[in-house]
C-alpha cells in the first residue's frame, strides 16, 4: 500500500499559488467537461469551457454551475445577464483539445467559436449558440445566482428549455449512456479523461419505504 | 451519424418521474463520485453517497456540494449544521457498491458504515468520520449555505481544514492523479466509471496577457 500524505489548513495555505490550484481543484473529483455558449447584445458570440456544471432539480429540470468571481470582466457571465440564454455544449474526445482552448482570456470581441475552430449552431428556441460539433446540447435561461460570501464565486442557475441528445444514447428509462455520446470528464483544471462504465447499480429500496424519492 | 432527438421544455414536463430523473441527471455530465461523513450530535455515524461535490476556490480552499430540499429529514445536512464538522471521501473500484447501498433511506439511529460495511476513521483535526477505505479524504467545516428558491435545493460550501492523499498520486505539480488513486465518476444516479486520462492540456496563455489568473 502507497503511503498517505496529510496536510493541514496552514500546509495548503504555506503552499505555492499554482501547486495550490492544482490539488484542491483535483481534490473534488471527477468533473463535467462543458462548453457554455452565449451572445453579447452586440451580437458577439462567446464560448468558454467550464468543468462545474451540477443537477440542481428534475422538475422543472434545472442545472447549475460555478463561476469563479466576477472582479475581473466574465464575458460568459455579461452574456447570460445580458440576453437571459446560454448553452450547456458536452465536450466529447475529438474537439477537447479546441474546448481547452476557450480558457484563453481573450478580447470581448473575439469569437472563440471562430478563433478555436468549433461551429456556432442556432435553433428556434434558444437565443445563444449550441456547438455544432456537441453531441448533447442544452438550452437554458437564466433563473438566479447565489455570491458565496467567503470568495465571491457564484452558482448560476438555469431553467433547462431545450435538450438535444443523441437517440442511439437515449437508454428504455430515460437514462442517457454519456459514452455513447463520447462525452469526457475533467479532472482538477486541465486533465480530460474517458470513462468505462462499472456498472449501473439498483435504486436501493429499504423495506419500510413505500415509494420513490423525487 | 446518429438522429439528434430533440427535447423541450414541455417534452421534459410530460415525461414519467423516473424517465425525467434519469435524464436531467445525466444531462449535466460526469460528476464525482464521494461519500459524505458525518456525526450527529447524539454520537450516531452517518454515509452517504454524493455526486455533486464541486470546486469552490482554493486560497483559501473551499468544496461545494448540492443537497437536495430538506423538505423530508436529511441527516448529513443535520449533523453538519449540529457539529460543524463534515468529510469527503473519494470512492474507489473496491468499494463502490458498498458505496451507493448508503442512498437508501435508512433510520436516523442507523449508521451506514456499519450497515454497509465501510469503516469510519478519526483523526485528531477532523470531528467527523472520513471512510477508511478510501484513498483521498477531506475533513471540512461548514461555511455557509445558499437555497435555490426555484425548488429549494441548497449549495453547501464548506472550508478545507484537512487533505489526506496517496503519496504515489501526488504530481510535481500539485497536479493529483486521480486515476493512480482509484477514484470513480458517476454519471446520473447510479452508473458508475473508471476513466482514462487522455492528457493534461496546457496553460492557455494570450500574447497579451502578463500572469496566470489566480
Amino acid at each position: 500500500m502507497t503511503e498517505t500524505k496529510t496536510y493541514s489548513l496552514q500546509d495548503i495555505l504555506s503552499m505555492d499559488k499554482v501547486p495550490r490550484l492544482n490539488m484542491i481543484n483535483a481534490a473534488s473529483g471527477f468533473k463535467s467537461a462543458c462548453l457554455i455558449g452565449t451572445l453579447s447584445e452586440g451580437g458577439v458570440e462567446n464560448l468558454a469551457v467550464f468543468n462545474s456544471v451540477v443537477h440542481i432539480g428534475s422538475n422543472p429540470p434545472l442545472l447549475g454551475f460555478i463561476l469563479r468571481p466576477v472582479t475581473v470582466p466574465r464575458h460568459t457571465y455579461q452574456n447570460i445577464l445580458e440576453t437571459g440564454w446560454y448553452t450547456i455544449n458536452h465536450i466529447g474526445e475529438s474537439i477537447y483539445k479546441k474546448a481547452h482552448r476557450t480558457s484563453g482570456k481573450y478580447r470581448e470581441d473575439i469569437s472563440e467559436f471562430e478563433h478555436c475552430g468549433l461551429t456556432p449552431q442556432y435553433t428556434d428556441t434558444c437565443k445563444a449558440p449550441y456547438v455544432l460539433e456537441s453531441a448533447i446540447k442544452i438550452g437554458l435561461t437564466f433563473e438566479e445566482e447565489h455570491t458565496v460570501k467567503a470568495n465571491g464565486t457564484k452558482l448560476i442557475v438555469g431553467a433547462v428549455r431545450e435538450l438535444m441528445l443523441p437517440e442511439e444514447a437515449i437508454e428504455g428509462d430515460g437514462f442517457i449512456d454519456l459514452e455513447t455520446a463520447g462525452t469526457l470528464a475533467i479532472s482538477g483544471l486541465d486533465s480530460y479523461h474517458k470513462t468505462t462504465r462499472l456498472s449501473r447499480e439498483d435504486y436501493v429500496r429499504i423495506p419500510s419505504e413505500k415509494s420513490r424519492p423525487g
